[in-house]
């Protein structure tokens, strides 16, 4: 069981997808701009093999945004983009209507 | 910042909206029933004043799972319905593509 306190030590946001290229080392990965409304970030997630770049860009993702910087395969991951992971497939996170990037998410 | 011990704590996972009902001592929440594929389970969420139960129930929601239940008004609440919180709305999240319900988020 996780408690309350657990849950807000994460912020997560609302991430409109800006740009989406493809990691320079790994097959799987993505290279993704993310606006966040005050700032933009940058962050490496693993859905090459079920999104194209377009089916991405414009859309509204969902990313834990104070999650200590990682290098993935020597490019810098700032945050986290959460997605389901149904049987064999990967599918993003996203809002039910539209909403403002930045929007925080609790 | 938080780190990936601190996300990984947490479950979180997609949970069908299977009944909406009115809460019977708050004027802003709702009662609500999820699948969450090997079981289903009742939460409360302060999601009234923004969907109808008509527009809530057969969608795809994100739930953390594994938070203490809590009494809220006098209702058990097992899991938390995840919204964006954006100017003067609330947008519950959702899966950009059908999933099953119970699949696991990261």
């Amino acid at each position: 069981m996780a408690t309350f306190e657990d849950f807000s030590k994460l912020e997560l946001k609302v991430g409109k997808i800006l740009e989406v290229a493809v990691h320079p080392n790994a097959d799987k990965l993505y290279v993704i701009k993310v606006d966040l409304g005050e700032k933009t970030t940058q962050l490496v997630a693993g859905i090459r093999n079920y999104y194209t770049p377009e089916e991405l860009v414009g859309k509204s993702a969902v990313i834990v945004v104070n999650l200590e910087p990682k290098m993935l395969r020597g490019v810098e991951s700032n945050g986290m983009l959460l997605a389901a992971h149904s049987e064999d497939k990967i599918v993003i996170l996203t809002t039910d209507r539209q909403c403002l990037p930045g929007s925080f998410i609790k």
